[in-house]
């Protein structure tokens, strides 16, 4: 057996009432299949089930939505108010094929959409059962409300925000010389689940030349002084959203000559991009303000990522702040500002904070100053 | 950011390249597309890259392998020895066509796999990559050796097998009337990575009518004198193998009058199935030698689940002890014997040893007692 169920608030039934109806309408006569993940979280207030046993909410074009759960997880959606969603309780047995049962549900449908971290093992198994739809994603279709957040869910937003802070303002405690990036991740790790997320989801600790790895994780280099580290960590509060945050410290002076002009640039990017967050301007254009600060400066290379993501209860969901993307900026839209800039051997920085559109402009979720930190 | 690829020892060049030889033959002329998981540790010795991004390890009936990886997350590979396993690595960067170049790789292949657990993110764009392709999955190909453990993948099972019986030697430590399952649950997880482990994956504790939910994960039911309480635990080691150990305790003397009976078939039951192991019986019939103690008992009625699932880098895979599978066992294939006895609304009883079975019989990993442990 083995159970990850995560726990935490239901929204009221109203909300979750509103957002199965939106979906349906979002889908305009394609039957959605929704797995186990941020999507079900959203409608139906959980997350959970297990992915190598068929777990999905059915919302056809008509007609009521129902769960397919294995029997043996029903218990787990118990405390949801499925009754008053109008959600019915489908449940199966091994030998059953819920497959076909989900399938019934609907039948003569066109295109059917699932969601898109459906693991191919039911992707392919679903296909094989509606032979006549079209499979599509449902991504697209609920990303389209799932970008805007309403007030409970910038509240969820604000407090792991300020959670990660804490956890950064702490970092000068473990962060030393003749210490491990793993010994100091794991004590961020900790403190992430101290002061107030329910796990500690990622911890980067990219010392001297791994700092110039965006998606380093921890390694056994022990950290020198001069080292410049890049701290980027998160997890998620009761709620399931996402906090995550990046500073830049360094151990003591740092030994690149380059480090503090480089940084200055960097701290004026990531300051440009926020500036210009507000309703109406493109995702793309939040990319560019950081970009342009960074090519002024002749750094264009080292800047080798897209500017941020969005964040919700996925620590990477739409909006994408990426060029190439023209989506317009909506109040309520929730999305990190990380620029960052590698130099391959030596060292790294990056600075991030998440930030929300507000009705006239930007509501920043995390608050440390941007500076260089030196330990 | 964000970052969670597994660390720990890489098997060895020699183990990998034969791996690969062995899947690019299983697959007899299929192609075969290796997604971020337990698939991928197996081929290459790390699960890493990210779900969100495509990741995918290119296995062609002809020519070499290629790793398709974001250039963001190329770094997280560079220890592994992939030149000398003849692994090409192939780095795409936002706005390049990674689907396109992992098709260039297939084409002319009739069917491609896909890893059971690539997101349908991926399934679905990858199909229309390779649209004259039928596309199935990968997991019965990769199964067919998976399930063979080899001497390090046995040692590494009965690591993982000593610290999950650490935990459950100290669980009288913190498992007390008045506490909540989730407190206790904490200290359990705390100890799950202290006793060994990389990270505590699950941890079920189900305490009086929980006990009776076998997929309950824990709750903030406060723990009475008197309550049977179902502890199912586990997680990796370094080397990226799992453990899963059930045991039943009871906080004083159990409140139901009906335990001492019950437990005792159930004991009787998962020794008779485990007794019941060797090569070249079939895995349905060491579910039917559990079953059929617990059926003579009158209690059929009473497990509601299959006997137990194959172990090893993922918690649940191949071979799966259920009725209807033939298999027939062979040497070195690992999996749970954990029959269970649920009362719904009262409690619940479950004993689970992971075994391999070896070149005559059984070894049990896990050796704690099966009693009722008595607190």
């Amino acid at each position: 057996m083995s159970s990850r169920t995560p726990h935490g608030p239901v929204p009221d039934s109203a909300v979750l009432r509103a957002r199965l109806e939106r979906a349906r309408e979002a889908a305009a006569g394609t039957g959605l299949l929704i797995a186990p993940g941020s999507d079900l979280r959203y409608l139906l207030g959980q997350a959970g089930g297990s992915l190598e046993r068929l777990t999905t909410l059915v919302i056809p074009a008509d007609g009521s939505p129902a769960l397919v759960v294995p029997k043996l997880e029903a218990p787990g959606f118990a405390d949801l108010p499925l009754a008053e969603l109008g959600v019915e309780v489908v449940t199966w047995v091994d030998g059953d094929d819920p497959y076909g049962v989900a399938a019934d549900r609907l039948r003569g449908s066109e295109r059917v959409a699932v969601s898109d971290f459906t693991p191919a093992l039911h992707v392919l198994a679903l296909r094989e059962a509606l032979p006549k739809a079209e499979q599509v994603l449902a991504g697209p279709i609920v990303r389209e409300f799932r970008m805007r957040k309403d007030a409970a869910e910038i509240e969820a937003l604000r407090k792991a925000g300020a959670a990660i802070d804490r956890v950064h303002a702490r970092v000068g405690e473990w962060l030393r010389p003749g210490r491990t990036e793993a010994e100091v991740g794991a004590d961020i790790a900790a403190a992430i689940v101290e002061e107030g997320h329910v796990l500690a989801d990622f911890v980067i600790v990219g010392s001297g030349p791994n700092g110039a790895s965006p998606h380093h994780g921890v390694s056994d280099r022990v950290i020198e002084s001069g080292d410049v580290v890049v701290v980027d960590i998160g997890g998620p509060v009761a709620e399931g959203y996402n906090s995550d945050s990046t500073r830049t410290y360094a151990v003591g002076e740092p030994r690149d000559a380059d480090v503090a002009a480089t940084y200055a640039v960097l701290r004026d990017a990531q300051q440009a991009a926020v500036d210009a967050v507000r309703p109406g301007v493109s995702a793309e254009s939040i990319d560019a303000a950081a970009r342009d600060v960074i090519a002024a400066a002749g750094f264009g290379e080292y800047f080798i990522h897209r500017t941020g993501h969005g964040i919700g209860l996925d620590v990477h969901e739409e909006p994408y702040i990426v060029s190439g993307n023209g989506l317009l900026l909506e109040p309520g839209m929730a999305f990190s500002v990380e620029p960052g800039l590698y130099q391959p051997g030596r060292w790294g920085a990056r600075i991030e904070d998440i930030v929300v559109v507000t009705e006239d402009g930007v509501e920043p979720m995390n608050r440390r100053p941007h500076d260089l930190v030196v330990l």
